[in-house]
């Protein structure tokens, strides 16, 4: 009885952290309720999640030890709110859901908005997944098979289909009385949109707008007719841009006809920026897609290839030295320096590269000032790379007490940043117009010219000048 | 007319593009637009851009020649929305004011939303931000003031301060008649605030599930109880990740007190995700901040630091492989080879970390799950070590005709690969705790450590065993 009371302190304490966390989980919750289904404390764990969110229940399970995660579970039993099967990550679900039935999968997508179902169903294989909707009600499977046939990424995958539509004549009242009568609405909704006898949206009205006007007040009077339609094909990419460009609340998806068939809110928007930045961030570091929860296997694998053209890369690296061994087999402080020319070319190359897949991932950079954004880079390398050069070229002077080592280091440094400014600018904009992802290509390159040039300008002025 | 007649056309091809582009600038247009300018050809000018969003406008500005922003804005005059200023880039925002009296920028602070005007504001020197104020009406002064009092990047820097706050005791009726009787509404809101006589938010009310009400209804049957409230000091971070993990459309901002002061949206977290990714991405990059529209002194200046970090630990690699040069000197086959340890340690921690980085922020990677993911981000290492120590030690051994070679490049690889994944995972970690942020300080402790081990490995290991 002591023990439950100081449970609730403790929760009390997570609701008001002490500074940096105000809401989620903690370790200690962690640990606590690991211990408890090891003991199969029920009551406890019970007691605990309580009115958790479905997010923060989620994040408790990719927390837990994957071999209490379906006993816990079990525990919990219907305590399960169907969404956190749509919060959790992807490898974690693939993992649990293993161990379901068919039918108990179904049961569980049948409570969840649509883009969430979709999103579940389509984390499946193709035979899983007819398995599962065999047990699908037919309205709601129809439902489900139309937004699997949208594009992976793009706009039908995003949007919800329950909206609110009127015809331009009616009134507030009307309106109003409208939405009284049905039933079948989303929860969150900003918008009422405005449509034409051929179901084309014409104009928007914000809830707060109708609120406020009088009954009588016509829709056509208070609309706005500025609006951005957005094509259900539309890559989610583009259609975060739009949300993040014009500042938009929700928006209208249209089929090809220009019929209106569903709306996509910013909530949605949100998740598709962070999965996007994500994406860039991961693919700039080298990894395919996000494996933190992935099993041993299929993480080796997905980094296995970017490391095997590593190897390539750095291959050729090592065969563009061995073309000067003879040099360094007479002065072997050449080999003992080489690396950092190549480092620092290969930090700048990145500094230039990180900042222009930025740039394109935001259209800041365009094919309009490429060339000016190009000349300041050069510029900059310059500066940098001069300061660098008296910096490098004085430390190898006084080392190896050579001035020519010095100044031929001096040398293949400003070559070498100078030409992984030009790289690192030029490599990602050539890939985007090729319409490859400059995130995933772009550092293998310009890492892959800054150590080539690095090292053959470095030993080739060597063996020009000291042979 | 001819010529007028044809730029319709093409107008009209932007808005339908076919196929990448659905909205926003073309790099034919901005060139069209410069070359208006420079010909002083107003009216073109006028027409191109009639009814173009403000995000728009400040993207075209962004584009534009440095030498025409300023003449652009002349000839555009009144025909500017002030919100272009507060879409712009930073850089380019200086830039432009600087050439504006304080009684000008005073007069747009005005047009825009506390949060922009604040943002704005905050990119002025203090003495500029003084004169600025001091041209602003008092009543308006002392909000900004206050906007400006919040540490950035807080919460009381996001939110808007007009809002909706009645009454539990109030009905539908009273409510909608109360929105319709206040003029200094915001644009737009999604819910309404239930408050307490203290002003203490105890409840909210989604704009559709007021509508959908009868007028006699009360405030208190038909609230939300369930809300998540926001501290005016709380990070813009954490802001954003209650957005994200919670889906909110909106919150309620506190005081000290307690009391409602403020509400945030979400579309204000829109621009925070980006921000913080944008921030990550750059970061990793070894960039401080979007430095595309910087001008070159700035640039240089700011990516001075890292490339300065990292020539110290290249020398600090170059003194390592000097520890061995008798070896390389014997053996030039080594240094020849030794790039390729180094360079898959360093790919393979970059890996690793990035992993690490991001899982950190979206608060996946924690202290209860970190030894588990240690362990298994150590068994990919041994798994892909192993493989590209195959691949490597035959290369080696068919390239320079010596098994040793082979072996001892082998072994050196399949080290570092392990050494990688281990310091890829706990430095990021051990960052985190120190309250350093890991996206920024990561990898040159990773590449530092995959360096020197990678070639103290490969050429020890060729001292002890050729030697």
């Amino acid at each position: 009885m002591n023990d439950a009371q100081e449970h609730r302190e403790e929760d009390a304490a997570v609701g008001e952290d002490s500074g940096t966390r105000f809401y989620g989980l903690n370790d200690e919750i962690v640990q606590e309720i690991q211990e408890a289904i090891e003991r199969e404390d029920a009551a406890l764990i019970y007691e605990r999640l309580a009115d958790w969110h479905s997010a923060d229940m989620a994040d408790l399970i990719e927390q837990l030890k994957p071999k209490l995660r379906l006993p816990f579970l079990q525990i919990m039993g219907e305590r399960v709110d169907p969404d956190v099967y749509s919060d959790l990550d992807e490898n974690v679900r693939e993992h649990l859901v293993d161990d379901m039935e068919p039918a108990e999968i179904a049961a569980f997508l049948n409570e969840l908005e649509l883009d969430d179902a979709v999103d579940v169903l389509e984390s499946f294989e193709e035979d899983e997944q007819r398995e599962v909707l065999k047990e699908i009600p037919a309205d709601e499977r129809v439902v489900l098979q139309e937004g699997l046939s949208y594009g992976e990424d793009s706009a039908g995958r995003l949007m919800q289909r329950n909206l609110i539509a009127v015809p331009e004549y009616w009134d507030i009242g009307q309106t109003i009385d409208y939405m009284r009568d049905t039933d079948d609405l989303p929860d969150e909704f900003y918008e009422i949109f405005v449509v034409d006898p051929r179901h084309h949206p014409i104009g928007t009205l914000s809830l707060n707008r109708a609120m406020r006007s009088k009954r009588q007040v016509l829709v056509r009077d208070i609309m706005d007719t500025e609006q951005k339609l957005i094509p259900v094909d539309m890559d989610q990419e583009e259609v975060a841009y739009l949300f993040q460009q014009y500042r938009l609340a929700s928006a209208a998806v249209v089929n090809e006809d220009g019929a209106l068939i569903g709306v996509i809110t910013v909530d949605d928007i949100v998740d598709v920026i962070s999965e996007e930045a994500e994406e860039d961030i991961l693919r700039l570091g080298g990894v395919s897609e996000d494996d933190l929860f992935g099993s041993v296997m299929s993480t080796t694998r997905a980094r296995f290839l970017w490391l095997f053209v590593n190897l390539l890369t750095a291959i050729a690296a090592s065969v563009a030295i061995g073309l000067f061994d003879a040099t360094m087999e007479a002065i072997i402080a050449l080999a003992v320096l080489m690396p950092i020319v190549a480092s620092m070319g290969g930090n700048a190359g990145t500094q230039t590269l990180t900042v222009a897949v930025r740039a394109l991932a935001t259209k800041e950079l365009t094919a309009g000032n490429m060339l000016r954004i190009l000349s300041k880079e050069t510029m900059v390398a310059f500066l940098n790379g001069s300061i660098f050069a008296v910096l490098i070229g004085i430390v190898a002077w006084l080392w190896f007490s050579s001035l020519n080592i010095g100044l031929i280091i001096a040398l293949a440094m400003i070559v070498n940043i100078i030409v992984a400014a030009v790289a690192g600018m030029i490599v990602p904009v050539t890939l985007d117009r090729m319409k490859i992802d400059p995130a995933i290509a772009s550092s293998v390159f310009v890492t892959t010219v800054t150590d080539i040039v690095g090292f053959v300008a470095f030993l080739g002025l060597a063996t020009i000048v000291l042979l």
